[in-house]
This record gives structure tokens, C-alpha cells and sequence, in this order.
């Protein structure tokens, strides 16, 4: 199946915003074995934007459009469509008495301009919009189907997953099952991953095998057809050994579960309790830790210590460890992660302390980073690592390190528990 | 003059990376004035490559591409085009020697695959590239100009910023110049900012004034046009006095510095230093701070205070406190900060306590916040706010809130310096 996007909508034309959704759609048809050839993006006009559907109709068997479905007279995706395929746009009542419950719940009534968002193509799939006033509506004519869906993030997104997807399948040839697992790699970069499987995705057919990096860490997607999700696991399991063979040890996870929700996960399964010392990452870990919904119970809390005096002070690490190693050193993160862990009187602690840059300190080099971690009944450890890139970018992999770190040990917890 | 931008790569359309070049194209252009009327994203294929050109070509005076310069076989734009207007490609050898001499740096020769990247339109221009191989190229023909920019953003943004957009100026009509000036405000909403300020928008001519959100914040983009940089701020001045007039109290600055840079700007201009005392932003504030180059000369430190336990037993919040105002109070606020300042030795400090979600605590709401601030010879203040939005959009805008409040305090300790 040929398909293509359209993103509406004149903020897009002028860089106001960034089109995310089009990255989105395609991530998801191409895991439907829906290929995507072209995007475009066009402003809200109507003779442009019939201009761009009457090309995508001749070219392309699945037009997905997002955008254009306001109540504002600038808004005419519809319209527009409408009046290319010379189709009439009639009244939804579901969707018309979803929009005026809604408004009623705010003690208004709906303005005259909402109705149009209640009108649909006759004979058309329309797609409930949970999140908003504009229902989704798909049309197929003349051998192309058109989807068109809201384009605010809040309300394509779920209505994408729970109605337009089963659609899409169901327009699919057989009865097709899309299958696909995704892995989590922290520690090895995206090309050396796809070094070392290389063959792997070169040879790639059922299942595919698709690596992407994204922040520091790089996940590989493996999708599989089948007519089950039973054919499909099977399907992917030698893939899938074959991998972990070759790269398990960088694997931490599976799933859309992050470095920081695992680490909390394993905390609170495990009852334990973490605190934090923080030099170079500037309080990074605690924040990203503390992003995750519940981490109050297993995060006591984070000591920022970005000066000498604070470590001293403030953790109390011994003067003489900084006055002879310095700040950054192996024996000032060894001392910190302790000092924290006493400090919150938490199970665990981890502790950083390096040079984030852009400057070098203490003559020590851009990059270099310590990573302690202090855990009950363990002798306290320390990690020297050197990293890459810019500030925000060694700050980034130095917390992630710390992160992945925490997680390894959890991991053994979880082992003995 | 009608534009268009072209994204080319297949990983665009597998959603494998989200096309902001685009969005990032199209802020410039309507900047200097040139209208863009379309978007599209194309993959490494070379019949559907010069379909998208052709098409282009015929409706539209400038057409600027990026990607595909690479010097892989399936990086194709450069010699698509070439097919397409039937033009010659030919070796630029400054960009050969280049080429050559950043690849002796590493000690190796040119792979014989790159030496496509030196070659250039005959008769275009030719933009370098000094952060990689690929150069760029203009070229004229059938009266539109299409402009090929490699891909990667490291590569593309300052070869757009030092090349490229003089090479636009120099297409459009006249000496016109284009100066735009961009405010920042935070704590209004867009939508009161606009409203507030609708008839100016409604009217604009030159300048234009464009507002825009982002992360809780909204700018404010006035752009003129005018014959030279003088006339243009004179043409700006009495719609940014008007602006001011209206929504001044809410304006915090103009261009490109953020909250957390002014904040960590005007410590370091007082020589003053900072301490913080963060609870529900979990360290938000401390990690933006920390973010800013330089930041290690003013911020001394920070705490997460997560429990109530290190409430009393890190920073020394009175027990009595905590337990009859509760953590989350305006009392607790004043007293994380004021321990927060003693703790790190520092001329001011931030305290933050409040109720991120997803669940309520102590009986109170989520989005309940207090911020308090502590600075040497002031009596401490908090504030009391009510935030909506889900947990990251309350820990964001508590954050902001946060460094708000620090920069209007500091603006008045510069009036008095």
C-alpha cells in the first residue's frame, strides 16, 4: 500500500511549529508494512490545499491529513476535500451531541462556528474524538482513501491509536497481524550497534530489524508479520536471540520503559530508597527521577553540591579528600556517594562529580566524570568515565550513565529478593 | 517571491528522525519576507526525487532542499537535479582540497566515494561547508533558484546563517532590510497575550508582530521592514510602546535569553550567589540553572527535599513547622528558604514546595505551589500559586514561576547597585 501525509496548516509554513505528527503517522504505518513515499505540509488555503489533495489522490492509495478541522473559517481541510471529490458533508449526530454536552459541562452553548465540526462525508468512517470537538473522518474514492484527523497533538495522537489504527489494519489484504518489540541499549552508540548487527539489518525481511538513536541512548525495533501474535513472537525470537547474543549486554530494557522509570520501578518493588549527590549533572538525575509519577516513595532527595565548600559543608566530605585529590576524582565521588547515603539515610546512593566544560577545572579535561554508587552492605564503588559532546550533551550521558548504573545494581537486588 | 523547502532522506519518511529543518527554514524566510507555501519530504529515490524538483520548479521562485549530499550512493538530490535541468556537474576544487585536507587531519585519504560531494552546478554558487564535506550550491535555471543545503543541523544552520541567508538577501527586490526583535513574557497566557493585544495583530502591516508559545512561556516577534536598521526600529518603536503599554508587566526580556540565563546573567553581574530548596520541582530549577556556562560561579548548591524527613533533617526546616502548616504551606516555603541560604552560604536562595500529581498530598490539591525567596537584609517572601496542567506541565511552570520571581529580584538589586 502507497501512502502519504499532509500536515495543514499555515503556523507550519511560517515555523511556528514543527511537524511532528508526520514522523509520528510514518513510524506508525511503516510498522503496519504501510509504505510512506511523501510528506508535505501546505497553510490553509483552499485552492493550494486542493492543489496538494488532487496530487496525493493520483499518486497515492492512503492519504493521511491532520489539521484544518477548527471551527475557525481558516479552517477548510474538509471543505476542501469536499469540494475536490465533489462529496456532500453531512450533519454527525454523535458528534453534534458529544460537542454540545461538552459545552454544556462549561455552561455555555456551542457557538454557531462549531457545527461544522459535525459534519462528515456521507458514507464515511467517522473516528470519535474523545479529546475534542472535531471528529476524524476517513472517505475512499476513486481507489484512494483519505483520513483526515485534528491536528493537536492531545487529540491525534489518542484517536490515532484507538480508532484510525484498527482502521488502517482492517484496510490491509488478509487478516495480518503487525507485531513489534522494542529494545532499550545504553552504553553503545548507534553506529557501532549496527556494526555489530549489521548483517542482521542488511538481511532484515519478516521480521525488520530498525535501530534509532535518540538521546544518548539507541533503541532497535523489531517488527514482525503474522497471523498471530503468537507466529509473530516466534517469528522474532531467533532475531531476537541472535541480538542479545551479539549486543545483550547493553540492553536494559524493552518497552517504552525509560532508564528513569525502571530505576524507580525496581526501588519500589524492592522497598528501597535512593538519595543523590550531584556535582557536574547539576541536579539532572534528581530531576529526571523525579519526573516519574510515585518516585516521592523511593527518591529521599538530592544534594546539588557545585562547589567545594558544598561538598564540605553541605555533605560533609572530608577536606582532606578534595584538598588532595580534588573535586573531581575517583575518591571525592566515593566519598559523596557515602556522604549522600548518610545524609537521606537512604539504601542506596549514587553520587557525579566532573567537568561538564565548556571550560576545563582543576586541569582536569572536558568530559571526565566520576560516578560513585553507595548501597547497604556493599563496599561503595566508583566509575571513571570520559565522554563526548558539548555541555548539556556530558551531562546528559553522565546522568544516564549514573542511571543505567543504578539500574544494574537494582537488577542484582532483584535477583537476591 | 514564492518559496518552497524540500527535506529529502528515507528516514524522514520512516519517522526515524522528525524533519525540524523545515520549520527552522521557514522562521527565517518569513523573516525576510519571502512567502513559503509549501513543505515536502521525500526519500533517497531518484525518479520520485526529480518528480518533487519538477513540481517545485514549476511553482515556485525559490526552492531550498536540504539533505541528500552525502557521500553515500543513495544521497541523490545533487544529481537528480543536475538530471533534471540537464546540468553539468563540475569539481570545485576548494572544496576538494578542503575535503582532502580535513580527512589528512585524521591521517587517512579521501574514501573515493566523497570526492562526489566536491562536485558543483557549473555557474552556481557555492556555499561552504566548514563543519563537513558536503558544500552547498545555488542554482538558476527557468527562473527559479533552488538552493541544496546538506542535512545534518551542525552543517546546515551555520552554513544558512553565514552564507545562505546573505545569498537570499541578495535575491530580494531593492535594498530592503529586514530586522525583527523578539520579547519574552511569562505568567500570561497566549491567548490573553493575544487577546490583549488582538487589533495589533489584526492590523499589522510593518512591522508584523507574531506571537508565539512555548514551554509556559510566549514571545512576542516584531519584524519590519525598512531600508536600514535605524529606520526599522523607528518603524517598530511605536508598536513595541504600545505592546509594553498593554502587557509590559508580564515582559521579562528580548532576543534569545532565557529565564535561567538572565537569572544566572544578574547573579553573576552582582557578584551574589544562590541557594536552592527544591520539593515538587525534584531539582527542575537547579538542573536549568546549572545548564547556563558559568553557572558554577553563582549557584553554590541545591537540595531536593523530597521528604519530610530531609526537610528537617538536610535543611533544618523546624519539625514544628512541618507539622502544623504541613510541608506544603507558605510557612514551610519560608523556612526552606531561609535554611536553604544558611545552608549554602549564599545571598539569596529559592525554595519551591507544593503538589506536582498525579495524586493529591497532605489533603491538598494538585498544583497547590509555594515558591518562597530568601535574599541578605530582605525579610523572606512566599507565594502562594495555583497551577494547572499534568505533572511535568506543573513542575515546568512551578520552575519558571521560580526564576521569575529570582530575576525580578535581582532586577531591583541592579537598580540599586
Amino acid at each position: 500500500m502507497r501512502g502519504e501525509i499532509i500536515a495543514v496548516g499555515t503556523e507550519l509554513l511560517l515555523g511556528q511549529i514543527v511537524d511532528t505528527h508526520s514522523a509520528y503517522l510514518s513510524r506508525e504505518c511503516a510498522e503496519l508494512g504501510i509504505n510512506i513515499y511523501y510528506h508535505s505540509a501546505v497553510g490553509d488555503n483552499r485552492e493550494r490545499l486542493k492543489e496538494i489533495l488532487r496530487l496525493a489522490g493520483s499518486r497515492s492509495d492512503l492519504v493521511l491529513i491532520t489539521g484544518g478541522l477548527g471551527p475557525t473559517e481558516d479552517d477548510l481541510t474538509k471543505e476542501a476535500l469536499a469540494e475536490l471529490l465533489n462529496l456532500p458533508l453531512v450533519p454527525h449526530p454523535p458528534s453534534i451531541a458529544r460537542m454540545e454536552a461538552l459545552f454544556a459541562r462549561f455552561g455555555t452553548s456551542v457557538p454557531p462556528g462549531n457545527y461544522k465540526q459535525g459534519l462528515v462525508f456521507e458514507g464515511g468512517t467517522v473516528f470519535e474524538n474523545r479529546n475534542g470537538t472535531a471528529p476524524g473522518v476517513a472517505v475512499t474514492h476513486g481507489g484512494t482513501t483519505y483520513v483526515l484527523m485534528p491536528g493537536p497533538p492531545g487529540e491525534l495522537i489518542p484517536m490515532f491509536e484507538e480508532e484510525v489504527k484498527p482502521f488502517l489494519i482492517s484496510l490491509l489484504p488478509g487478516d495480518e497481524r503487525i507485531v513489534s518489540r522494542v529494545y532499550r541499549f545504553f552504553g553503545i552508540g548507534e553506529s557501532h550497534l549496527e556494526e555489530r548487527i549489521k548483517d542482521l539489518i542488511q538481511n532484515q525481511g519478516n521480521p525488520t530489524v530498525a535501530p534509532l538513536a535518540k538521546e544518548a541512548e539507541v533503541t532497535l525495533r523489531l517488527t514482525a508479520k503474522a497471523r498471530d501474535a503468537d507466529e509473530a513472537e516466534r517469528i522474532m525470537e531467533p532475531v531476537r536471540r541472535e541480538i542479545m547474543k551479539r549486543v545483550g549486554g547493553f540492553c536494559y530494557g524493552e518497552g517504552e520503559l525509560s532508564l528513569e522509570e525502571l530505576v524507580i520501578r525496581r526501588l519500589l518493588d524492592q522497598k528501597r530508597t535512593l538519595g543523590l549527590a550531584e556535582s557536574c549533572t547539576g541536579g539532572l538525575i534528581t530531576r529526571m527521577l523525579t519526573t516519574v509519577p510515585g518516585s516521592s516513595g523511593a527518591v529521599k532527595g538530592g544534594v546539588v553540591s557545585y562547589t567545594s565548600d558544598v561538598k564540605k559543608g553541605v555533605l560533609g566530605v572530608p577536606a582532606g579528600v578534595i584538598e588532595r585529590y580534588g573535586a573531581v576524582s575517583m575518591e571525592a565521588a566515593l566519598a559523596m556517594a557515602e556522604r549522600a547515603r548518610e545524609l537521606f539515610g537512604s539504601d542506596l546512593a549514587v553520587s557525579v562529580t566532573g567537568v561538564a566544560g565548556p571550560d576545563p577545572a582543576e586541569d582536569k579535561p572536558v568530559g571526565l566524570v566520576y560516578i560513585g554508587c553507595a548501597e547497604e552492605g556493599y563496599p561503595t564503588r566508583a566509575y571513571r568515565l570520559r565522554l563526548g559532546g558539548n555541555r548539556q550533551g556530558i551531562q546528559l550521558r553522565a546522568a544516564k550513565h549514573a542511571l543505567f548504573i543504578l539500574q544494574e545494581r537494582l537488577k542484582k537486588g532483584e535477583a537476591q529478593t
